[in-house]
């Protein structure tokens, strides 16, 4: 909180202070909403539960988001602002890279807890919900292929993406998710260079 | 049902009557099991709807399977069937087809409704419950990787198949779980060609 700020009034906050954000309280919302999500699955998610794990009202969940589907919404949003570099970081630079640099960033949000954990509690709701799978749909098409289909400039760039995705996707699933060995404890130097060709050879082969 | 069986009795199988199985009424079970596991993810899971989903007594399937984890682990096998002849297709025959073979066998498994949603099921509890996971895990363990890790006689053999595994399992997220286009309408045989020599390269290459 910083200093010389007005003592704070009960209630609905004011416009300005809504669209200001609070961003300390609704980051907590946030976080209490996408460790609901993933460990009960979106269907048993309730507002309730989000609020408790944050140390809010519930009405002040449903003040800053909405429905249920909304706070899922902006959750996953969250979870994927990381990813969102992906279309600049490829559409700059050498094509010839783009397995490199894009499995690199990846292994990046991947190697970090605090980035990783959002993703594979969004990826939970969605597998398990087909609202949710919706969301995370609009997703990925708006922010990731429509964009990088753009700078890829081929009739099948969007399929192309998809293809190095669900290389991403599956490897993901199988080291932090199932855990099966040796895929889980591998470390990253030794998957990248396996990754970052095939995902070339999606891209652009 | 068999002519000239004697009328059946109520009550507790006999013992040689358990294990011939009772085909039809396991295969419900187990049919019920999945559903429900799909449906309400494995925590929310219970005995007593999966009994109701096959139209027997809670009893019934106690008596034939034991635990939920044990009914889960039944499911999952059975789902895992059509699986289990990847080592044998991929053991067998010229190594430089061993990815168009996968594939294509994989594809068939997929692309059919009855043995694609048993394996969709059993992906969506694993996701979402860490002893699902870990069922899910010895699995993929002891009847996939060991069996093909033998067969392709490379130290990082186990690693190799994980990561032709990933493709695979991420094409089957995006395709059949998340549905983005285009990959979740593409046929096929366009998908077919783009992943083989992916899976080739991850396996041999």
């Amino acid at each position: 909180m910083s200093h010389g700020r007005p003592v704070r009034r009960r209630g609905r906050p004011a416009s300005a202070e809504r669209n200001a954000g609070e961003p300390a309280t609704r980051d907590r919302i946030l976080g209490s909403a996408r460790t609901e999500f993933a460990e009960r699955g979106y269907d048993k998610a309730s507002i309730r539960a989000i609020a408790r794990g944050a140390g809010v009202d519930s009405a002040l969940v449903h003040h800053y988001f909405g429905t249920k589907e909304q706070v899922f919404a902006a959750a996953v949003q969250g979870a994927f602002a990381p990813a969102m570099g992906i279309p600049d970081l490829l559409l700059s630079g050498d094509r010839e890279e783009w397995g490199e640099r894009l499995v690199g960033y990846i292994f990046k949000i991947w190697e970090d807890a605090v980035t990783r954990d959002p993703l594979l509690a969004i990826m939970r709701s969605a597998v398990s919900n087909e609202t949710a799978a919706a969301i995370f749909r609009g997703l990925i098409s708006r922010n990731l292929l429509e964009r990088v289909s753009a700078g890829l400039d081929r009739p099948d760039a969007a399929l192309r993406v998809e293809l190095a995705l669900a290389q991403l996707v599956g490897t993901a699933m199988l080291r932090y998710v199932i855990k099966v060995e040796p895929i889980a404890s591998a470390p990253a130097e030794e998957l990248i260079p396996r990754l970052a060709p095939v995902v070339q050879r999606h891209l652009t082969g």
